[in-house]
């Protein structure tokens, strides 16, 4: 079959405030075939400069958008979505968004061939993708349930964390993450005063995780105060304590707990360190893990460039026997795509779910990945992503977008 | 004195087509001051997605645009300028286009600084970045002459390609790089007819620089294989055989190299590696220098953020004992920034000189930087960038962008 179209979508609710919340708009992409095939894809990242990339001008051959490179090609195979892949990339080599653009229409690629053959998607990434560490298992087209953690912001207060996380244990989490808010931004006692309220509220048995927001820049030694004064509440990890590309710093952050007397049930020392939702292409991912001693890596399969270079980083994670997370802040159709990346290693059990996304998050998709009564999600067995967008019922958040470059009208709204 | 205005013009050529050339269009960046200085700066990087980083909606604290970030703040010193990049930054986290479009708000804010000091840009880097390694050597504030090398594609044949090196000759060049183009596209023996084209237009007393255009991807086999047949003809460099983020590759290649029976008589063993223009940020240079081996870094501060990032590169090179080069191929308005990073250090004494530019980036400033009669280029002792962009010259390549987002018009041309 051939692509016909390549459209990005821009909803959004109608006010967006400054708190770290990605749900409160997204960029969807929808990609049609000649034989009526479509697919959907999301992307975490500014919806008008990843849209810009579906349409710029070419500015040479290093700068060619994303339609261009798509519109009128054949896709049939996993193989023509690695094709394409690069392809897309390649014509985009000088466009420093192009992955995180791009993500959505690789989705949406994988969306359309998973229909088209009539497989989930995990199904096709193991053969599409070549040996990896895990299949030594023989578990390669089984999908393993997660254990999903809600992830959350803190409250303004410990107080008010509190009630969040109590709320959580009452809806029967056995996991949450909270993140950003007043986290790193007051002193160290309000510091521990939230992980404090986080533990209580979700009480002792269950796992915590703590997001710290990229508050401590390149400052090391702070971060690892931090981390030795909440091993005391056993937190799984503590996610993203520096910038995303101080990799040195995370370095020194690694050495510092390994040589501390830091400890915690769970593991043998320290404070495990988590960090990678800010990998913006496959070596930043790389670079965390190898230079930077990191134990949890957390992608974002609709910033990274999509399913297959996700797969990837999983596929190093297996080598590096350090665990593979989702990272997730949008709506289920981000969350379905996320969870087919890493859906067949039963190691990689947490699954980060989120739990308190925006109304127009939360109506993307006409069935989201339930809990299920065991406490566990599982990716949907059914053809492609196995979402579907209720376009009906996020009609009201669409915000059309119209680009005019001199003479010429780059990009005007299509049908949705 | 306080920033009231930030306005990103998209200029272009009539026709552009898909060859390698970056002055086919532009994206200039030009900052305004209550007290009527007024500042310019130009991005190497798609316009209408750098663009669009300008005006985007917020998405949340972590998306949010440049003009925001700056309309409003206070610049009187370059410590402004430091908290102003930090600022945006740090707005920007989520936006991968970050970089690229900061870039030329920063040079414009040097340029503003400067003027307001009565110092070309260059005299104020040391103090406001710092001590760095060179500086012992006590020439902080001299400027050096450079040696400009001319930076043109190859020819579409051996043929061709020596009739403009030839003709570089002619011209009065002692340098001049090579790339893009055929350059591996056919056979072995057509990429090695190329480099002798070269240097036989060019003379044996040149310098001849290989860029290969990131065509080898992340085959080092044969990257290590064209710098072994290269290094009969002496080029002073093979440059990005290589994709950007392919650091491991770079590794393998500079191991084979320096373990290699490969020769040249002006570098100790093996043909020296060049790369760095793909770098969107200070850590991607770090990688490539650190983990790539790299012997050049080529940094273009229209790129990775402007010039304080360029500067910390420099600082970095110096500590490796390896030599900074700008990546330069748009006007001179961007040769000027390139400049000023380097000036000072007289180890560092060649210069990417864009010599094949369109009208647009020919037409772009008033005085250009010339070649002196000695054959050098010298940095101009005047306040800022010490270049002036001819709004009169350029107005006719001006494509005027307006971009809407629902309801809201989010871009409308500003006076020009």
């Amino acid at each position: 079959m051939k692509i016909i179209a390549v459209d990005p979508f821009y909803l959004r609710m109608p006010d967006i405030t400054a708190a770290a919340d990605g749900t409160q708009d997204t960029l969807l992409v929808r990609i049609r075939t000649d034989t009526g095939l479509e697919g959907w894809g999301e992307c975490d990242a500014s919806p008008l400069v990843s849209l810009a990339v579906y349409c710029c001008p070419m500015s040479h051959g290093n700068i060619i958008n994303i339609r261009t490179s798509l519109i009128g090609e054949t896709l049939d195979s996993p193989e023509d979505v690695l094709r394409l892949n690069e392809k897309a990339l390649r014509n985009g080599l000088d466009i420093q968004q192009i992955q995180h653009a791009y993500s959505g229409a690789e989705i949406a690629l994988w969306d359309i061939i998973g229909q088209k053959l009539e497989q989930p998607v995990y199904r096709l990434l193991e053969s599409a993708l070549g040996e990896r560490a895990y299949s030594n298992k023989g578990t390669s087209d089984i999908a393993h349930p997660k254990l999903p953690y809600a992830s959350v912001l803190f409250g303004d207060t410990p107080e008010a964390t509190y009630r969040i996380a109590a709320e959580l244990h009452e809806q029967g989490y056995r996991a949450a993450k909270f993140g950003w808010g007043p986290m790193g931004k007051l002193d160290e006692a309000n510091d521990i005063a939230l992980v404090r309220a986080a533990r209580e509220g979700m009480g002792t048995e269950a796992q915590i995780m703590i997001d710290a927001g990229v508050v401590w820049g390149t400052d090391y030694d702070t971060a690892y105060q931090r981390a030795a004064a909440f091993a005391q509440f056993s937190p799984t990890w503590l996610e993203e304590p520096l910038a995303p590309d101080a990799i040195d710093a995370y370095g020194a952050l690694a050495g510092l707990l390994k040589g501390s007397g830091v400890t915690k049930p769970a593991h043998g020392t320290g404070v495990p360190i988590a960090a990678g939702e800010g990998s913006n292409n496959y070596r930043m991912a790389e670079d965390l893990i190898v230079h930077g001693g990191i134990e949890f890596v957390q992608i974002d399969a609709g910033r990274i460039g999509g399913i297959v270079p996700a797969f990837q980083v999983r596929q190093l994670a297996e080598q590096h026997g350090i665990q593979y997370v989702n990272h997730t802040f949008k709506s289920h159709l981000s969350l379905a795509a996320a969870l087919h990346v890493f859906a067949t290693n039963p190691d990689f059990n947490l699954l980060e779910y989120p739990a308190a996304g925006s109304e127009l998050s939360q109506r993307l998709v006409t069935e989201p990945l339930q809990v299920d009564s065991d406490g566990l999600v599982r990716v949907k067995e059914l053809p492609g992503l196995g979402v579907r967008v209720d376009t009906e019922a996020i009609r009201p958040y669409l915000a059309p977008v119209r680009i005019e470059v001199g003479e010429d009208t780059v990009f005007e709204p299509a049908d949705f």
